[in-house]
């Protein structure tokens, strides 16, 4: 076999869905030295990490920590630890990553009862608590604070009560959300959290930071039998929070220390003004492109600032638009996830490119490429 | 809350069971600009990778890929994939890494038939055949080429025919193995193998390398039951291998830029000839031990190369001379598995350290403290 050339992939500004383009100080971090996972000066770290991360939650009880992980997995993980075959989920559906809940949850043995949407609209919440009552109760109620498919805002102030007081746990699925707008973990009364690393926190993909109310870990404690070994969670705390830490797996040592250099600018910043500039470089955004014609696929009550649906004109191909931006400005953006969504492009303006300066410039490729 | 400080990690010589320390030039490629998941660019780094890993594995029909998850979740994802609930596994059980699958096999529903053999040995092969037959059949056999809590080499030669003999796929944790001694995926007639990055391929810990046969494929498209969404290899080798891939997850990329670095060295260097080195320092390092009056665990005949469990002498803590090691000398060895395995030092020579100069670093650091 011929050996490979060394890898020389080029610039891009990354203005999809995710991955974002990270901050240099975050890659740099990544040139230090190996730790291994049991060694002494790597707990400290592990440390920082899980407390930095419990604020951006909002977390103030329960566990917290980052998984070695796609966002999906995150996703599964609490699925597969919250229920159990012939448990009841609710789950919102107004998007792909809606459908992916629903998908998990029936590989995973539940009961599933879709509270439905359209395209660019969040579920009503009181729909959500009619379906729980017409259900006959529920273990779980699962939404998507930020869908990212769509670009939509689902508002969650109403459903911890509700699933609560239906002895139902909430899951909230907060991949594009965390570090773009506020969580409130605990104010929210959520029980389950994922997101990934590679959106508003800035950091690259590969890890799936989470969060358990005590509600959750006392739920996972009462199974009538195990979940899997990757994600359980409660030998999963006895690695990040036991010290010494107990043995599970071989942490991702590099990516750890991403993730908290991500988490230190995180702070740095403050996350109130890191969500506040989200807002503003969103609005901004999005008030460029209607005033140049364009239509959004959210309602525009509900429209997330990181991420925006663009709908594609009549006789322009996105395809072809997605190509040239890529290829002539290196700018990636998204396009629809599959053939049952209109078609779109889908912008993201996450972590460190939520700056107007590349908003215009977002912008000004769009022009550019639309008048070619 | 005050900000931690930006961490600064101390240097290790990396040698305990992994990870080892990873090359200058892998870490380096790291700091490469990220491309996007579905970008084109990155298309052609999957096909690399892709074809570098199966000639590692000796590898010529199914599916190879590298999970973005840790090497125990590779094991549970072909558990998961390749059994349904109420099969049987006849599982190879010799150290802890056989104990682990027993315990992920019975997480699935699987009625587990365990073949034992004491701390320091393999298990026999036609030991594994008579409980095939004694079970009236099994859907998985499953071993550990490499038992990384004893320093075990498991013999396989015989393990594929008496499988497929019975109906059941061979599944083989290859570690400790992949790219410090062979595997032989096809001429082994494994269906199943997974590996980590970050032992003897010299990458950081983050991916696991897996390889599956077309036995393994026709098995889970034949399934009752899907199993879980992030480990469906019918999905993952959609992206993978299909062009243009179809989204499933975001690719940790920076992770992946390290893998083919790592994989290109290999591949430089010959994989014949990694084998040989590590065979060489195994050895090297072995006899050294010996000389100086320790006790190996495992049996002279089955010693793997690369790595070394080494009997804690009467009357010395294990533990102190791991610290001491650790601060003094900057190495890194690991201790046992926990209270059922006697006092052990486990000492990896993988990858970058695998050369006669790291053995006698650390025999001498060894004798150091000892003396000490």
């Amino acid at each position: 076999m011929g050996i490979p050339a060394l890898i020389a992939p080029g610039q891009r500004l990354l203005c999809g869905p995710g991955p974002s383009n990270i901050e240099p100080g975050v890659q740099a971090v990544m040139q230090q030295p190996v730790l291994g996972h049991m060694d002494p000066d790597l707990f400290p770290i592990l440390d920082e990490i899980t407390s930095m991360l419990a604020e951006a939650w909002g977390q103030t009880d329960g566990l917290t920590l980052a998984l070695q992980a796609t966002g999906t997995a995150g996703m599964e993980a609490g699925i597969e630890s919250l229920t159990e075959p012939g448990d009841t989920a609710v789950v919102a559906v107004a998007g792909y990553f809606g459908a992916r809940i629903v998908d998990i949850c029936n590989r995973h043995g539940a009961n599933v009862v879709e509270v439905t949407a359209p395209f660019g609209q969040p579920v009503s919440q009181s729909a959500i608590a009619d379906a729980i009552e017409a259900s006959g109760g529920a273990q779980i109620v699962a939404v998507v604070l930020a869908e990212t498919s769509t670009g939509v805002r689902q508002p969650i102030d109403e459903l911890g009560e509700i699933a609560h007081h239906h002895g139902a746990l909430l899951l909230v699925d907060c991949v594009t959300a965390l570090g773009g707008i506020p969580v409130d973990f605990t104010r929210h009364g959520i029980d389950y959290a994922f997101s990934c690393s590679q959106k508003c926190l800035g950091a690259p993909p590969g890890l799936a930071p989470a969060a358990l109310s005590t509600r959750a870990l006392e739920r996972i404690d009462g199974r009538r039998a195990p979940a899997g070994f990757t994600f359980d969670f409660r030998l999963l705390e006895q690695y990040w929070h036991a010290r010494p830490p107990t043995y599970h797996h071989t942490a991702p040592v590099l990516h750890l220390y991403a993730f908290h250099e991500a988490l230190r600018q995180l702070h740095a910043e403050g996350p109130e003004q890191r969500y506040t500039r989200h807002a503003d470089v969103g609005t901004h955004f999005q008030e460029g492109l209607r005033r140049r014609g364009f239509a959004l696929l959210a309602e525009a009550a509900h429209q997330l600032p990181q991420l925006t649906a663009v709908c594609v004109p009549d006789g322009v191909d996105g395809k072809d638009v997605q190509v040239g931006l890529l290829r002539k400005h290196g700018i990636e953006v998204g396009g629809g996830l599959g053939p049952t969504f209109p078609a779109m492009w889908r912008v993201g303006l996450m972590g460190t490119n939520a700056t107007r300066e590349t908003a215009d410039r977002v912008l000004s490729a769009f022009a550019a490429e639309l008048d070619a």
